[in-house]
């Protein structure tokens, strides 16, 4: 399984809330970071996933912002 | 300062490569992860950033992508 | 303060809309002109922002498309 | 002509610059702000456009990231 | 009419479901594939669109993932 | 395999253009259209693709903009 995806990260789902047409995924990552997702919830419902479930996290570079403070 | 945005780490450059119009940077997150970010040569030049300096890394959850393998 | 995008203009923001997983928020750019930004809920309670505030409205521009009509 | 996104304003293309994937054009908006476009050489051949070119400047909600500084 | 962006095809709209800020379109492509895409309510108000209506369907190709199984 | 990404089709590629950070890629998918996709050099070699490999197309149903002509 290959990604073209700088950034592949693994988390554990946490929490997962459905509204209408999007909803939002909270997961673990390691070093007690947290992430998010939004989909929609047909996307959802296809990845089939739940609160404890490993999934992969891929985001593309391009979408990363850097910010200095 | 806040971000309209799900996902804020911290990252520490640990490679930045410059390309004609797009510069790619590579950055150490907590729990020895690396991510990469994409942007423009200018948005680099302006942010003045180079090996060793921390960042504030911004996705929005919406760029997040969940696959179960 | 420096972020790695190339378009950066500040706003007024005119109008709040939650809705149960995303919100949307409108804003007075110079100009007379509107823009408009989507984001999750969370991310609108944590920026605090209400009407009349002034913000950064940050876009990268791989995310800026042009069309010749 | 109606494009399924928030954010529409008219520029003037001031630059083109291009790279040997991608290319960045630069435009004026109105109130002499400035913004800055990334796309591949191919669509800019495609879309045929040069300084002094009016463009629409088209960006989804989704993609506008909001800062309180 | 000309966009930058590499992907266009023609869809046809199969069927709109509004949310309380975003809302998910459904269309058929050729070759019996399905696509679908979401924006704001707004945005699909503008855009006036309903069941059986062809229109354009335009992805930048930065947010082409592909993934080798 | 699981995706949370509404928009999933089979595309043959059928060209591999590299530049300095980022690089091309064509596609055919069903139906005789192309696609396109843009990602950084190094996923490109992570991946390993080359012209007639099959490779999976995601996009997230959000970064799909409609457009009535």
């Amino acid at each position: 399984m290959k990604y073209g995806a700088r950034n592949q990260l693994i988390g554990k789902v946490t929490s997962v809330k459905k509204g209408d047409i999007m909803c939002q995924i909270k997961l673990d990552i390691p070093a007690a970071s947290v992430m998010n997702s939004v989909m929609t919830v047909e996307s959802l419902d296809d990845l089939g996933i739940k609160e404890g479930d490993s999934v992969k996290v891929v985001v593309k570079a391009i979408n990363v912002l850097l910010v200095r403070e």
